[in-house]
């Protein structure tokens, strides 16, 4: 299937895909499209449908081998390639993530994101490094996006802050946004924002305890 | 249907519709259930039917009242309640939580999470106030955990430390866990365990940039 083809539905239940394997090893190396669309809340046809869409991952009575598909959907959303990376906001949320993905980086080298730029308006920080990444002001942003070729922003700025960091960024080339500043933030068609929210997290939670 | 008999499935897709609600408010107010499934990656049918589990809550033609149904799936998930919260360990990922958490409870009242205890080990952080909330050692977890009812832990704690603050919050009547250690954790069959992952969302990203 060509790539750009792929409906945005279908992309959110190969993510969830992904999780569940990475999250569920499944002992014998092999999953059923039933227990992969159990865990994924979705049902075992939808799951034979959506990744019949790539070709033929499964046998007959055997299932899917959890490996081969998690490398193949990884293949397939284009995470398999170096992505560079650039966050916004070097408070104590940006801190903490650039540590944890540059711990994660150190560790797997099957992940690919890297995060090239650090970005923040206090001038105390700017021109300080966080795990070897220079924090620049917002003022140069323009000649540090186009060098290092970002394609996604990562947000961890004040609420306030976070339409004017994307409007800039947007223009510079940035499509795609982790948002984890509580405030939802407008973009063109063809931008994609992923809107980070723990509360919605504690909430599954809440149904449980 | 009685909540204990909620299947998880069903309880995830509450969570996403509940996601959907929130950051695609219907301008007419209400929401179609083929919209709300395109959205939340299911078909409508699937999105009538476990609707209709918790009674009837559209209008043929209409839609479901997006404001009541969130309302009503809040209180579904029991997330209606005020939940007292415990998060361990207060570094920097720790601290920028809890510093959300509480502006979040500040500014919307039907937000029921209250965090009530913090832990760490750093002794230099014992006893110090974060948003009005206590840090206290681990070694008091038995007395401040009893007294405060704690019904869920927010894990912040490095890798190595997850299993044991895990064990002893369990065995201290913790039942739910939003983990952001990149370590999955061993609970007994009743204990849910939540893991935060900023990876996938990336790799979702991955696919549009």
């Amino acid at each position: 299937m060509i790539r750009n083809r792929i409906p945005d539905v279908v992309v959110r239940r190969l993510v969830t895909y992904l999780r569940v394997l990475r999250d569920n090893p499944p002992e014998a190396g092999f999953i059923s499209s039933a227990r992969l669309g159990d865990l994924a809340a979705v049902n075992g046809a939808q799951v034979r449908k959506d990744l019949a869409l790539f070709g033929e991952f499964g046998k007959q009575g055997v299932g899917y081998p959890a490996k081969g598909l998690a490398d193949e959907i990884t293949r397939i959303l284009g995470a398999d390639r170096e992505i560079a990376v650039a966050l916004f906001g070097v408070g104590e949320l940006g801190t903490a993530l650039v540590r944890y993905l540059s711990v994660r980086r150190r560790f797997d080298p099957s992940y690919k994101f890297i995060v090239r730029a650090l970005f923040d308006e206090d001038k105390r920080k700017i021109g300080q490094k966080l795990e070897g990444i220079t924090v620049y002001s917002l003022a140069d942003m323009q000649k540090v996006c186009r060098e290092g070729e970002i394609k996604i922003g990562i947000l961890t700025v004040p609420a306030l802050a976070a339409q004017d960091v994307v409007d800039k960024a947007v223009s510079l080339g940035i499509h795609g946004f982790l948002n984890f500043a509580p405030v939802k933030v407008k973009v063109p068609p063809g931008v994609r924002v992923q809107q980070s929210d723990v509360t919605l997290e504690l909430q599954e939670l809440a149904f449980y305890v």
